[in-house]
């Protein structure tokens, strides 16, 4: 007879595989069974104050580590973490959610238990979380549950979006073939698309054709995997480089062609003429809500873009679906003959954020909000994790210049205030984890630092 | 010209109408506008820490007083108020959920805006909350808009249960005809089913049939608005009586055939096999959930049992639909000849809840639970409200005997822990408004008194 394993423990091994040490969450009465499973599969529990809480920290996890999960239980436990949900899917973090539902015999007999509303109806709130979640799966039959936990976790990670998986009490310990978990889920590449080798060289020969390019890393490419490639394509044009609100501190800052969030119409006036006579924009991981382009005014002439999104790849406004942007991408980053390229000379006066030292500063006068966010910059070190939550802090934080290797949290679509302080305690986690498997070289021991009003802290405190 | 009043005008201008005097909400992007016109309509403002406090707090604020309102913005806050919306929906709150959503401009353009999931898709949240609401307005079209919130409105009363209205920005201001507030918005009573008459026939005749009658008052009674009569009809046939934990409070429990809740099987076996032997069960505003009914071992034999619901009345198994509970039972108070009905002679040796006095207690042996709710109990006024939170004070309060006129909360079926805190202070205004409007005759000031511990403070303080 082959092997077998509990469906809990399939369920943790898998998340294990996929890089999650820790599992946030609130218990309640139809999780209880799962989670005696959790620790000792090896995995962290961290018990939230409640629901929202855990959302968001598990948000903040999974940007952090690629992957995150969050436990609640049926009805009052999952309907207090979706609005954490709708903000992973909002913005791109990979959360498990799973809710620990009552027993199949109670669905089926639509009894009328606690956390429902007396009338039998058990998949409304599936109904509702699917609204939320780019994968679903209710795990009622042992003989699909093993693939159904592959197939949600491959769209976990293929989207970099929420997915719901709901686990009846009686099937905790079901026994699933445990021959299945030594083949790791990957995530789908896809078929090479037959446009895709037009394209790289369509966008090649652009690239080799500029004469005044420009480039933006924009926050979808945390989800694509396209950030180190995109790096190195900065890194090797040379070429000035903007960013924005969600795409700041995934490319290194300190490279002398970076110039931080371009904000548009409120931008230096010669930034926005630089940037209008551009004759190719290379953008990278676009994410063009009102929040993340100053209102939609930092987003550059459509005709002279390559955009590498989560759909394919667009160029001069027509986009070609299903070419991967991470291939193409990838493939840039390595073809290119960066002696090619256009070189700027001199290089132009572009405004870059500078760091003050509180040393400098007078000290007989107000640290006012124009130099505050400057003087923290400088107190900022490699690896540090930075929150600012909506509001003031999370326009300041967009003010400082990063060191290498830092991870910037600040306001960007959804935009749910009370998100960043249960985030910074999920980042710090998963900052911890990093860090106790490949140990920092710097001189200091990498820390997360959240800056929130008293207003935003009252809401998750 | 006819007169207008301004949308928003209307709106708080019904709640003021229906017994709204304070809203509770969470302001935000979307809501703003909104809420200039909560003080000047004459409303009371309550800003919550968080959404889910102020929809909690509504709903407990809405048990008390009849109604209650919430207003949260778009996305962020209404999926953070939503378990609260369900717990009213479970339990029912008549609460009337606010929504300040984007102006029409954005949503018919699909604009890519904060507080969605940039995709220009905007009703997923409305989807979200159909499935927790009775009712539901969009109130995009002037013409509409006044008609659209009676109506929901009057959903809201009727079924005693959450509705949800969404206000975008540009429509706040907008001018509706204000001939229309002059005409109350009135719930529907129906016409008189045609077996109405039979059914009060054949109740009236099992009533003055029944050898062994008992009653049972139920939580369904107060949105089924017929705790009086109810009372009327213990007090008047001095028939030994019991509730439920939903039930608990509605029925003045200093009269001496109330016998506080029946537990089922693990109450007393001479009460069960009272209520066993018994010919005629009077069941009022039944709610059959396993947490309200001992793990449906308290729920009577239905062939002996006349149930007075929200649905109908249904008498020896079979249920009259579309039959008024409330007329029905009406009608019973007012018709029935208590001279003609069982007297239980001697009255039956059926256990009571009894309170204890603090100064009879030992003082030199520990205040266990087994006596310490008896001894709260001696400390509740008449006309307090009193909670306990899911968990062990929402066991111990349900061993307390009330004063008259008191209201209990105590874990029925939602069971979301971390209610009671913003639920007191929901409750606690909602008193504060009624006795301003009916000042206590009592020798003291009602109070509201929670009892909770320190693992479902943290959930929502």
């Amino acid at each position: 007879m082959a092997s077998t394993v509990t469906l809990a423990d399939y369920l943790f091994g898998r998340l294990r595989q996929l890089g999650v040490g820790s599992i946030h969450g609130v218990p309640g009465d139809y999780n209880l069974e799962l989670l005696d499973y959790v620790e000792p599969a090896g995995l962290r529990w961290v018990g939230n104050a409640n629901e929202l809480n855990a959302a968001y920290a598990a948000d903040a996890y999974a940007r952090i580590k690629g992957i995150g999960a969050v436990i609640t239980t049926f009805g009052v436990g999952e309907l207090s973490a979706v609005n954490g949900i709708a903000g992973a899917y909002a913005e791109f973090a990979p959360v498990v959610h799973i809710v620990g539902i009552p027993p199949r015999s109670s669905i089926d007999g639509r009894l009328l238990i606690h956390h429902t509303f007396n009338d039998g109806e058990y998949r409304r709130f599936a109904a509702m979380h699917a609204h939320v979640t780019v994968a679903q799966a209710c795990l009622t039959d042992p003989r699909t549950s093993a693939e159904q936990i592959d197939h949600v976790l491959r769209q976990c990670l293929l989207y970099s979006r929420p997915v719901y998986i709901e686990v009846p009490v009686d099937m905790v310990a079901k026994p699933l073939s445990a021959g299945r978990l030594e083949t790791p889920i990957e995530v789908p590449q896809g078929e090479q698309d037959a446009e895709q080798t037009n394209v790289l060289e369509t966008v090649l020969q652009k690239i080799y054709d500029a004469k005044k390019p420009v480039i933006f890393v924009d926050g979808e490419s945390r989800p694509l995997g396209i950030c180190k490639q995109a790096e190195q394509i900065v890194e090797g044009t040379k070429w000035p480089t903007w960013t924005t609100p969600f795409g700041k501190s995934l490319t290194n800052e300190t490279l002398t062609n970076f110039h931080g969030i371009y904000r548009g119409k409120y931008d230096d006036p010669a930034v926005q003429s630089f940037i209008g006579d551009a004759d190719l924009i290379l953008i990278f991981g676009p994410h063009f809500s009102s929040t993340n382009t100053s209102a939609w005014t930092s987003i550059p002439n459509e005709d002279v873009s390559v955009l590498f999104t989560t759909k394919g790849v667009q160029v001069g406004g027509k986009l070609f679906r299903d070419v991967s942007a991470k291939t193409v991408v990838s493939q840039l980053a390595s073809a290119l003959d960066f002696s090619r390229v256009a070189s700027y000379s001199p290089y132009p006066e572009l405004p870059r954020d500078k760091s003050l030292r509180i040393a400098d500063m007078p000290m007989d006068e107000p640290l006012e909000q124009s130099a505050l966010w400057k003087v923290l910059a400088g107190m900022v070190n490699p690896g540090d994790i930075v929150l600012g939550e909506t509001g003031t802090a999370g326009y300041g934080v967009r003010e400082m210049p990063l060191p290498p290797d830092t991870r910037l949290f600040t306001p960007v679509t959804w935009l749910s205030i009370g998100y960043m302080l249960p985030g910074a305690q999920g980042a710090a986690l998963a900052q911890r984890e990093l860090l106790a498997s490949a140990p920092s070289s710097g001189p200091s021991t990498p820390k997360t630092i959240l800056f929130i009003g008293d207003g935003s802290f009252q809401m998750t405190v």
